[in-house]
């Protein structure tokens, strides 16, 4: 008996997932006993499903599939977490497994979804929420479950890794960059939710919840974006031995889970420092383990695409072999986050101060004052202006004394101009 | 009810799993709802054991474990194909679920056991045969199962990934490089399983048959160590862009597996380039998933017992929710294997050659005779002794033609001294 598929939402990922089917349909059920067929197909673009050959499957009405006795797995590749959520509490409410991509609606209603899951008795399955097709998700259910893991870190956006990549070693400022990846397809027409960091955000929020057993919210997740980088400090890091990255960072530390995004500066000869354009690369280390990596493409139709079916898949050999779900959700403690504030770390932080006798002492003395104790510092050539620009790497240091010194020498007289650049350092 | 375990084996990986259930079984019952207890140990030592307390459950007859019809599940530690195989057989005749680590077992007898394992109808798992802690086996199995895969290739081995890196940075001979990793507890006393490849054989020939739904053994992979390695060889790999390490591959090609393990030169910027000392990589390709990789501790006490125990938490899951064996055996293709004399790609040669007019054109004729093209050469100056290295790539040739090439070369008179080098060369 076939396993029996509805599918709703047909772009890239969606198309991927069709493509998957026909191609090897045949080869599943050879080597898996595992035999599935895609029996209806949502759209709202009759012009896209048709592309992928949906011919009479095609609806544009999801309710032909939640409402579909027949079907037993609903892939769900819509995004975003109105009409998506709808479409998942409907099928699992109607005793449907589901199959989903959508980081936003599991890392901010993830609990609802995994409830009604649980209460319908059936599967939920996001592999393809976090990483493209790398497998993290599944790894971090099983192989690694023997651990306690104390750090989940990360590459987990294409579009800016492609951008940094673009600035560093092109020389490309922030405009031109984002302008070749909406070129290039790897950008969106507004990039906001990648550039901003909340694409990352959900991501190690989902990460967090899975590898610490604890609930993590997108909400929970301090988020920065990449929006103030300039080629200027990517320049500066590389004479200091450093890349920059959009790094998602999650944490467990005796206070909590430390969980953030940030442009992050990593040393050069770090394992994530080489992952460049559009990979992703996600870092776990776990007490037993030591430390792995996990490495592959995190964007692109087919990536995102073998990891969905690869849920599909595993659901359908479940359901093929009468197998109950296994995992549900394992969020059984409950660990406080840490503020933002409360964080220990180096940073990097630069000004573009006025070149007169003084100002270097003043801004010393300010660092002392709140205990900033300083690594190393580049001065560079005097600009037109009268500036110069100021990099500092400091010692570790606490982010609210950071915080406040900068404030400080900001509000010195005749010291700084505009806003400067502050990077937190991971060694 | 908790999942009862007999160890059999006490050695690092054992410890380790030791280790681990001490240190995390209040965890696996609170995140996991799985309750496990280890009732025997069986050593041949009991001093190893009492190391890790093991107190009243040791033995020294593995008969107590699989004669014991309280024992759920059984770990095989003890390494090898003769005692090993009998307790993984007898333990699977018994009824119980078997989790092994040992690869020489299921590459040689794979096919006997996983039979065994099915006609019992308990669950045979052996994530940890490959890759120490790297989760490999079940990503293939699970996450990657909607691709077709291309290639698997990776450092499997690390004694010598970790001789290699030291001769390459440090300019280390051969010898040296052994007692140095002999006294860092990286080699065994008697290193041919390690140096002569065989160990990375066992372990593609596992990763091929996963990948591939083909049963490939041991006896099936081309395997050639890294005795012969000079640094000679790794310093003109360097000059010519290259770095040498000892590859485990598997491809898929139209006339079906090439399976091999020897010395191969990557280019420097190749993501398995940089993967050094004792750590693993293992790159997977799929038709949709694109270019993926897996990388950490290959070995280690934790990083295996951390594969180990990941496994037993599986199994134990599935028991105490009455899940019925979900994978077996995927060996449903029959393809064939490639002869390693119908390869074609491209070679590094070294020779020692006389210090004389006409030498390079002799060699040259032979090459242009047997269809060798060459893509660079690097002669290096003249040895006390009258001669000197020509070190050659080619460009993409047979291997039939080139072994001939080199024979030819070498019975030429007054030409070539000693044994020419020959490495491998994947792009």
């Amino acid at each position: 008996m076939a396993v029996k598929i509805g599918l709703v939402g047909t772009g890239t990922v969606g198309g991927g997932c069709i493509d998957i089917i026909n191609k090897h349909s045949g080869a599943f059920q050879r080597h898996l006993g595992t035999d599935i067929e895609l029996v209806r197909v949502c759209s709202l673009s009759s012009a896209e499903a048709e592309a992928h050959g949906v011919g009479e499957l095609f609806t544009d009405d999801f309710h032909d599939i939640t409402n579909d006795s027949d079907i037993d797995i609903v892939i769900e590749l819509i995004g975003g977490t109105t009409v998506a959520r709808t479409v998942v509490l409907e099928a699992l409410a109607a005793g449907k497994n589901v199959v989903t991509a959508n980081k936003a609606l599991m890392a901010t209603h993830g609990e609802e979804v995994m409830s009604a899951a649980k209460a319908a008795g059936v599967e939920l399955a996001f592999g393809a929420s976090v990483g493209g097709g790398i497998p993290i998700i599944g790894p971090l259910k099983h192989s690694l479950i023997a651990n306690e893991v104390s750090t989940v870190m990360g590459i987990v956006n294409g579009t800016t890794n492609y951008m940094l990549s673009k600035m560093s070693e092109e020389g490309m400022s922030y405009e031109q960059a984002l302008a070749e990846a909406q070129a290039a397809g790897f950008a969106e027409a507004d990039p906001s939710a990648d550039v901003d960091g909340l694409d990352a955000a959900a991501k190690i929020a989902i990460l967090a919840s899975i590898a610490f057993y604890s609930r993590v919210t997108l909400d929970d997740v301090y988020a920065r974006g990449i929006t103030t980088i300039s080629p200027t400090d990517l320049d500066a890091a590389r004479d200091m031995g450093y890349v920059v990255k959009l790094l998602a960072i999650a944490h467990r530390t005796p206070e909590g889970i430390d969980v953030r995004v940030h442009p992050t500066m990593i040393p050069v000869d770090h394992q994530l420092a080489t992952v460049n354009g559009v990979f992703n690369a996600i870092y776990v280390v776990g007490d037993f383990v030591g430390e792995t990596m996990f490495f592959g493409e995190g964007a692109g139709a087919g990536a995102a695409a073998s990891a969905v079916m690869g849920d599909v898949l595993e659901v359908a050999r479940h359901l093929t072999q009468g197998v109950a779900p296994i995992v549900g959700c394992t969020c059984t403690d409950e660990l406080p986050i840490c503020p933002i504030t409360s964080l220990s770390m180096k940073y990097y932080m630069r000004f573009t101060a006025s070149d007169r006798p003084g100002v270097l002492a003043a801004m010393a003395s300010v660092f002392a004052e709140h205990d900033v104790s300083i690594h190393s510092m580049i001065q560079r050539g005097a600009g037109a202006d009268g500036t110069v620009d100021l990099a500092y790497v400091t010692h570790v240091a606490r982010e609210q004394d950071v915080r406040a010194a900068i404030d400080e020498i900001c509000a010195l007289p005749d010291t700084v101009k505009g806003e400067p650049s502050l990077i937190r350092v991971e060694e």
